[in-house]
């Protein structure tokens, strides 16, 4: 292999030839070969895309020369478009302020700049990685700001997105399922009735309620460190560049970023982030329950349930011919207990601070970004491959219904809650139906029974007018 | 004992005499003895409030005759007033449902009510636990709304303010504190300066952002499931119930209590309460920072940091004479590492909800209300017993100062990053100070030195007209 | 309210004259306004065991006077015995070391010792907290001593004697059910058959194996801090102290408490509590999973699984008439859900300890007792009030199993998986059973499949010798 | 790109010509586009290992054809020498029983032993993957067997020796410093002293005990479930094969495999993974704390405890010249939280097992290898490149001992509690020495301060023979 020598403030430091970073990420993949969890796709992009903006607001604020600026910011332009991924090969578990991520990307854009102006590799001229990529920054500014801009851009463009998909489809089958009379079920016991697109009508409410707290939660972490340097304060950071450098992101982006209200309060403590992954969690459980509920309405086919038909997507078994299982939500459900795990590490994490700094910022973004993306796919596919080609089975949902011995609650505010419980306890002793423990009861006649319990009535409130 | 026969649907039980609940309570508490934490005050107070409110929806809608529904009324505002706590004996650990509690309250209050109409205790006549206290309602709408009631008044009335309270403490240290610089920290070691004004300000903009947090959770707690009845559909409930309850609910707590905009989800999930809980998550985390930093600070006092004081509240050591430790920041601490594992616990339940409910209601609501009390009793105690008497200790944060090698990150602009951290690495390794060390290295005079290493100037961004 | 005067290091304090607790816990008692959870009687009662114990082995090794040594040790064994509760009044939410429930212990004791040998509540004289009570002692030894002491106590006291109940009941019905077979569910889908004894088997070896966990755990619980006094070193302790201490503390418990291995470690970290509270989690979850078998097992009665029949201890539902519900198995499911959230909670605060000291020691005592407590009481509930009436519902578990598809697995090794598998999808698709589409199907003929489809054969491995 | 045709029992699909997986696998590939995480490799080569035995079980059992044996052995073990690492792409968010993962393994082994036969790829002849590779297994069966075997060995031979390295280092430091004497700290204020050879003695204990708990907890680990098939029956498993197969794991690994002592529990449950889990928590606890201590002890260099000092493995700081930050003890740290977070994913999926069949495994086994992996890469990158090159501060170490007032506690046993905490305060507030405040306090003369307050004997328990 062919290498160069390259350098940094502890001395010389080997290095491939063909790839572009420096002396302290070649130090750090040396010095950290922990796991195989890489820094994400989306944080690198989002350095870049620091990296970049800093490199104009420099430029604008004269505090780099235009030429060593605009080297910096082409060079930059290219890690944000992807061209340099492979040249980020350092892992999750380094330092906990991601200094290492940071002078990767400085390194990088330096090598890459001054080739751009026609110096070597390896020279730090005629562009400097900490003299002027890193100019007007700290890793402690830097890399929470990276984090911000990867975690806002990740939720939305790819987590609420497929949360309003999902959205609409439940809203979609709650409209489409209306008419469709189904027995209630409360501590999985046999409860009052409600329709099919009332049930899912909750699921909808949950996914509308989730995609909210999440654009709520959303707000805080478009206020952006950088600007803070080394401990908030903004040492050898000219008074101005937060502002410009928070406007070129929001330009960028499309999204509202600005400058953090309280930059100490930002580098120091990340509990922007800490709240995202509680809400992440909340959309976690609201999922849980979807996919639990779909597993049980079709439980079965013949021995459970089985008031839902899922779509037969592969094979269920092994060893036992013919059997489909519900692979998409076991699937959702996996992905939901890992963002609790997430969101436990990133509650860790988040109590560590100490004084200027929060030194858990890799394992922070990693948990956040890993429960964006998992969500986001695991929506989609549970979508499009469960919920499109689910179907009521409606002949078992109507026998449950005719089965059921709750409907005789609509008989308790006639004839009182006792005499209708004896009623109900007679026919689960008896095995009879409802009306016939009714009749035999003698509480009501039969005209008075079908008039009381009507099914179609009893899945909204009482029409006063009625009585 | 005295006692006297009461019965329920299932039969007759022997109860104390001088106890207003009646059989179903009586069953439970035969039936759970399980643990010491008995269902909150502040839950028992909110049934109250929500049989009130119920009753003179019922009396309006002419859902119940006017001289029941104003002996409910009566008796279950004495239940808001706290008169019957001690007839509300029941534990957590019972139905899912909270059934057993809501059956608590339609015992006593039919029980108090029927009393003061003239009739007898255990007679449920004329007033009926179920036909009347309990009209147009289910345990699975009546319990979740006293849930929400509960939770949203605690944290109205004792969580924010005493947050607010401990901000303001916050805010008033950070601008009192401006003017004393002070060495920065990051990773635990020494940094770039910063005042003790700006170290403070973090943990203001923690609490406000706090604050603003938990009022954008408690908009989803006030949605009442309340209208709902058993499953969501609001069987044997009078159209427009839901409505003039949530109303009345407001009048009386003075919160913008409103229908759930989904009873089937209100019922099913918890979401709104695990989102809550994730938020006090996130200020324990904040919290929890607070309390570790000011344990660091005042670490010592002659062999840490020792760079706060400490109020003397108590002998620290039962071996050890004279030594004064952090306790209110530890037992600040303590209550944050519970907050972390309530939300664990609400998380876990919040996921277990079936089909039409959630049956881990009591223990959601238990977490819930345990963190927002132990978080307002832990910060009020915190702010007035250890940050009201805390002093910085200024001779050893200036000489801290003097001391720090830091300080050579204002060269760097000027000479380059490499050659100050040659002078940086020299004095550490010779012992000197860092102007010593500058000197010596020839890369500035004392001149420039004394007007680059500007501690003053070190606090805020660069002005770049100065250059 | 009388009152008298009680002195401490810090000065003179007005203690209620009732009440032989002294200047610091009435101090703590003032300083720590924190919640309502008080220290837990059963570490109150172990602080008694070490303060006599304490006293023997100082009497033994003459580092205290026999008269104070007897006087002690006599107050002490009140203390032990439950005498002195109310007058223990501090919450947990103290010290993170404990110190002032130690204290609390060290005044009691002292006043009533020295009332006992003629002195004056508050005088200090004979009988001094700090010089005699706590003589060779320190509170980061004598806490975490009683930790230990309280949680081993607990577990061997409460739990393990609930759980080896709670194995004994699914042995038992694990036996008296072998004979009885039904179909068998994966992923919730219907799936090849077993006996409902198999079924009640794999819980039984869930207890056996939660109960053998438990007691592995407990090997580190029994060791013992006692003797490292401050930090570990044993300052002011005489040698021979900790083995004395030890070896009484056994006698009087019965169980095999010894010095600890290292007493540094013993003080700083709280690792053995963290396993045990794992260790509690991991049978939280195994705990749950009967729960919620239970329930599914039980759902219905009409419209679910109903396999099992519950006892109907009480009333279901306040609005709904004769609804039974599965409260019991709530209930239990509800203390599993805290548990977890309590482990979260002890590990949170086992890694924050510092140094000599882990200043997290009330919140993981508070938590592991807890668990143990609710743990133990809610399995006795519902082993005597769910599963001991639990009786199966034969006719539905027959019915399911002559329903049911999966019966094509027999087929298989004969036909081929591709083959069986045509034959189910044919009798899922046309509604007939799993023999009709056999012999439509031509693979097998009526007699062939009768000797396959061999319900009894197929809940055991094949013998080899019938092939 | 070239392709072929597979098939399975729902129809055909077209896989990729040059992968040996068929049908199955390629549908998964299609209907699970969730996340990056990939079914990790020592599960993969545990399936080739599960496979192997199975194949050569069924051979000695004559369930299959020894030439089919033999094929399916021998490619079996290529799985297991990871020569078809490749062809396994499925990731983690599948079926939750790992039947896909399980299906991968067939077919992969079919294809491949097919052509070893002389049949081609797709064909399914003359190997079939259900009926021959599959013999006498199920997914349920064989892929929680290929989780334990992953788990057990990751453990035995990456996790257990790097914690064994991390004692011995830990010993060997606590032995070379035994001779330096250092101030303690409790609550982190200045305590009684101890030798810094103590200190690290408690770090060496924790990681002595988390060898052991992690070593019972695999005995539960070593039981497999293979042989239970579908529900834990053994249906289509002749007799005889269970502990044949275990007999033949327990050879090719050297550890003591064996068949699970219920097969029911073990499918249905994880409860010896959530227990493995707990105990890796309990290990991330105990290295959590000696990371952050490292991290203590090294704080500074001039403004913290600067008692350490560490290695300089890279610049700290982008923006602070000369700057050396404790980076592996915050990888360390941060591995730490991370497994705390994958314990509680672990445990919710753990609670979520359902009758015959837990179908959270996936999640399961995926954070469990995690952890395991995560903490033994960390360990030994801490223990080389931290503690290997860390050197005690001795100047600094001694400073602070001096200065220390805690050393007062030795008079106290002579002039009592009291009195030696005025001694304190009165140094505290003048800013003397301890030795100075005594004598102006004239509770004892020079000569006895100094016979009294020995650094070395406040090391140890007092020698009765001394007094």
């Amino acid at each position: 292999m062919r290498t160069r020598e390259e350098q940094d403030a502890l001395g010389t430091v080997t290095v491939p030839a063909d790839r572009y970073w420096g002396a302290q990420t070649q130090r750090a993949l040396d010095n950290f070969p922990i796991g195989d969890q890489r820094m994400p796709l989306p944080l690198i992009r989002a350095l870049g895309l620091v990296k970049y903006c800093a490199a104009r607001s420099n430029g604008e604020l004269r505090a780099l020369p235009a030429d060593i600026a605009d080297a910096v910011a082409h060079a930059a332009r290219e890690v944000m478009a992807g061209r340099w991924d492979a040249h980020f090969p350092l892992p999750i578990w380094q330092t906990g302020s991601g200094t290492q991520s940071n002078m990767n990307a400085n390194e990088v854009i330096a090598n890459r700049a001054s080739e751009l102006l026609g110096g070597d590799l390896g020279s730090r001229h005629p562009v400097h990685p900490n003299d002027h990529v890193n100019r007007s920054q700290s890793s402690n500014d830097t890399f929470p700001t990276a984090m911000h801009i990867a975690a806002a851009r990740e939720a939305q463009e790819r987590l609420l997105p497929a949360l309003a998909r999902l959205e609409a489809r439940l809203v979609e089958q709650a409209g489409a399922w209306q008419g469709i009379n189904k027995i209630g079920r409360t501590h999985l016991q046999d409860a009052t009735p409600l329709t099919l697109g009332q049930e899912f009508s909750a699921f909808a409410a949950q996914a509308a309620q989730g995609r909210r707290r999440i654009e709520t939660a959303l707000v805080d972490v478009y206020g952006l460190a950088q600007g803070g340097t080394a401990v908030g304060t903004g040492l050898n950071c000219p008074a101005g560049f937060a502002g410009r450098f928070a406007a070129l992101v929001a330009e960028e982006t499309g999204l509202p970023f600005h400058p953090a209200s309280n930059t100490f309060e930002a580098l120091a403590t990340h509990d922007a982030l800490v709240q995202l992954s509680g809400t992440l969690n909340t959309l976690a459980v609201s999922l849980g329950k979807l996919a639990n509920d779909v597993r049980l309405l079709a439980s079965g086919p013949r021995c459970g349930i089985g008031e839902l038909r899922l779509p037969a997507n592969e094979p269920g078994s092994s060893i036992m011919p013919g059997k489909v299982n519900p692979t998409q939500a076991e699937a959702l459900g996996m992905v939901c207990v890992q963002v609790i795990g997430n969101h436990s590490a990133v509650t860790t994490a988040g109590l560590q601070g100490q004084l200027q700094l929060n030194t858990f910022k890799p394992v922070i973004i990693y948990n956040v970004l890993s429960a964006i993306g998992l969500l986001a796919d695991a929506m989609d596919s549970f979508n499009e491959r469960c919920l499109a080609g689910m179907t009521p089975e409606r002949t078992r949902i109507a026998r449950h219904l005719e089965q059921s011995l709750m409907l005789v609650t609509a008989l308790a505010p006639a004839i009182g809650y006792d005499q209708a419980a004896t009623i109900a306890k007679r026919a689960h002793e008896e095995g009879t139906t409802l009306r016939e423990a009714a009749l035999a009861d003698g509480a009501v006649d039969g005209e008075t029974f079908d008039r009381l319990v009507d099914v179609d009535a009893m899945t909204r409130p009482t029409d006063p007018t009625e009585d």
